[in-house]
C-alpha cells in the first residue's frame, strides 16, 4: 500500500506509525544491533557495551503551542518526550543530543532560552547535551522543529521490550491517565515527570517477572496495541479499572494521550505503589486466537470495544 | 550579549554557529564525557567502552531545494552529511537514528521513498538506522526537516579533535575544493563520499602525528579557523596552493563550502595521496601571538586577506 501512492499525506490514510512500520521493517540492521528499531529504543553493541538510543520530535503546531508556551516548558518537554522512551526500557539515561530549526521570527532572546531549557532539563535527568545542530528556516513563521536523541544505558535487569507479554500476565498502568492537554494546549503534558525512578525501581523488584513495558504517549488504548501486536497476545482492559484523572470517564483515559505513565504486563505479585506512585491493574493478557480480533478489546459491563483505536495519532 | 536582544533572529548578528557555541559552552557534561561538545563528535564513555555521537540536519529551502533534488538524494545527503563528521574524528560509523518532518503535501510515495534512500545510504556506510520519528506539519507547505544523529566507536588512533593543531604542523586538504552546489541546488554536494576509509586510512599511517582534522562544510577559511580557535593557534593559508575545482579561482574553493573534503594538520612526512584521494599542503600553523589578528590569515603573493569570513553560513 505504501509503494503506489500519490495521495498527499493530510488526506491518505496512512498514519506516521504506519509509515514509520514500514521503515524500521525494511531496517536490517545487523548482528551488534540487539533490539532492533520498534521499540521504545533499540539496543546496540559496541566493543562489548550495550547502549540504547531513541529519537523523537517536538513540532510547533503539531505538539506544542508556542504562542502559548512558557519557552521553559517548550525546551523541557523535547528533552522529557525522549526520556519517557528510557523509562519504558527500565533503563539509564547517558547522554542528549538536540537538533532545532527555528524561525527567522524568533528572537535571540527567545532561542537563548529554549536552548538554556533544554540544556537544563537534559543535565537534570542525567544525559548531558553531548551535541547540537541549529539552523533557521528561510521562510517567515515556518514551524520550529526540534529533535531530541537520547542514549541510555542498560538498568538493573535487560531492557524491558513491548514484544514480552505472556498470557496470564496481567496488564498495569503507574499513575492516571487522561486530560493532560487542556484547551489552551496547557497543562501535565509540559511537566510531567519521566518514570525513570519508578521503571527501574519497578525491574529492581520484578526482575524477571517484568514482562513488556511502553510509555503512554499515544493514549492507553493504542500504546497497549503494540505490546499485544509486538508480543502476540491479545489484551483484555476492564474499562471501570483505568485510573482516570478526575472529572475524566474511561474513554477519555484511554484515548486523550501525552500521559507519559508506564504501561507493563507482569507475572506474580505487583506492589499497588513504587516511589509513591500508585499502580494500578487495569486487564490481563488472553490468547490472540482469532487475527480478525482487535488485539485489545475494552470490557465495560456487558460491553465490548475495540480499544486499539483510542488514542490520539500526533497529527 | 546573546542575553538581552529582542532582534529577529534573521535580522540579528547572531549566526548559527554563535548560538551553537553559547549552548555547547553551558553544557556541562560529566565525568563520562570525554570529548565535549564543540567538536565534529563528542565522546562518552558508557559501562567501559567509549563512543561518539553528532546531529546534523538537512532543511528544505536552506539546505535543499525539493524541486530540483531527486528524492534519492536528498535522503542520501541528509546521512552523508552526518557521516562527514564521522570522518573527521578518524571513526567509525555503528548506527544512526533520523527524526523528519514532512509538508502536508507530500505525497506517501515521496515519503517512502525517502526513508528508503535514508535506509539504504545508512545501511551501505555501516551505520544502521536504529530508530526514527516522523511528523507531519499541520500547515500546508511548511518547510520539511531530517535530523540525522550518527553513533560511532574510535578509529585505529583516539579521535581526532580540532583542538590538537601544534605550531609547525603543515595544513593539508584532501581532495579539490569549491563549486559543490551548482545555480540549480544539484552538484556534488548530494553525490560526494564522506572521507571515512581515507581518515581511518590516514589515521593508521600517521599516527599520533595527525593533530587535527576537520571536516570541510562551511569553507575551507571558516572550517579551519575552528581548528585555529580551538587550538588556541593561527593558520596561514597560501592561497595558490589551495586545490580548486577546474575553472574556479581561491576565493571560490576557501568559501563556497559543502566540499565535505578533510582539512587536517600533521607534523613530518604526509603522503601526497590515500587510497586514490589527493592530499594537497595549503599552509601552515603558526603561533597566535597577537589576539586582535584574525585566526586564519591567506597570502596571495603580497597580499594577505582575513581568512576566517571566508565561507558559507547555512542560513
Amino acid at each position: 500500500m505504501l509503494y503506489n501512492s500519490n495521495r498527499r499525506l493530510d488526506f491518505c490514510f496512512m498514519r506516521e506509525f504506519q509509515l514509520l512500520q514500514h521503515v524500521l521493517a525494511t531496517a536490517r540492521g545487523n548482528s551488534d544491533v540487539l533490539i532492533p528499531p520498534g521499540d521504545d529504543m533499540a539496543m546496540v553493541r559496541v566493543d562489548g557495551s550495550l547502549f540504547l538510543a531513541a529519537v523523537d520530535q517536538l513540532v510547533e503546531e503539531r505538539h506544542v503551542n508556542l504562542q502559548m508556551t512558557p519557552v521553559q516548558l517548550v525546551g523541557r518537554k523535547a528533552v522529557t518526550r525522549c526520556l519517557s522512551d528510557v523509562a519504558a526500557m527500565a533503563a539509564q539515561p547517558v547522554a542528549s543530543l538536540a537538533a532545532v530549526t527555528l524561525s527567522p521570527n524568533q528572537t535571540e532572546n527567545w532561542a537563548t532560552q529554549l536552548f538554556d531549557a533544554i540544556n537544563e532539563t537534559a543535565d537534570l535527568y542525567g544525559c548531558p547535551l553531548i551535541g547540537g545542530d541549529i539552523a533557521v528556516h528561510r521562510q517567515e513563521k515556518s514551524p520550529m522543529v526540534i529533535a531530541v536523541s537520547v542514549l541510555a544505558r542498560p538498568g538493573p535487569t535487560p531492557p524491558v521490550q513491548r514484544s514480552g507479554a505472556r498470557v496470564g500476565d496481567v496488564v498495569y498502568v503507574t499513575g492516571r491517565l487522561g486530560g493532560s492537554v487542556d484547551d489552551r494546549g496547557l497543562g501535565r503534558h509540559l511537566t510531567f515527570e519521566p518514570r525513570i525512578p519508578e521503571a527501574i525501581e519497578l525491574a529492581q523488584y520484578l526482575g524477571a517477572r517484568l514482562h513488556a513495558m511502553i510509555d503512554i504517549s499515544d493514549g492507553l488504548g493504542r500504546d497497549v496495541s503494540h505490546i499485544a501486536q509486538s508480543s502476540g497476545v491479545r489484551v483484555e482492559i476492564n474499562a471501570e479499572a483505568v485510573p482516570a484523572h478526575v472529572g475524566l470517564d474511561w474513554r477519555r483515559a484511554m484515548s486523550d494521550g501525552e500521559d507519559y505513565e508506564l504501561c507493563f504486563t507482569a507475572a506474580g505479585e505487583v506492589p499497588d505503589r513504587i516511589a509513591d506512585l500508585e499502580i494500578t491493574a487495569v486487564g490481563r493478557i488472553v490468547p490472540h486466537d482469532d487475527p480478525q480480533d482487535s488485539p485489545v478489546v475494552v470490557r465495560n459491563g456487558a460491553e465490548s470495544f475495540d480499544g486499539s483505536q483510542l488514542g490520539w495519532e500526533h497529527r
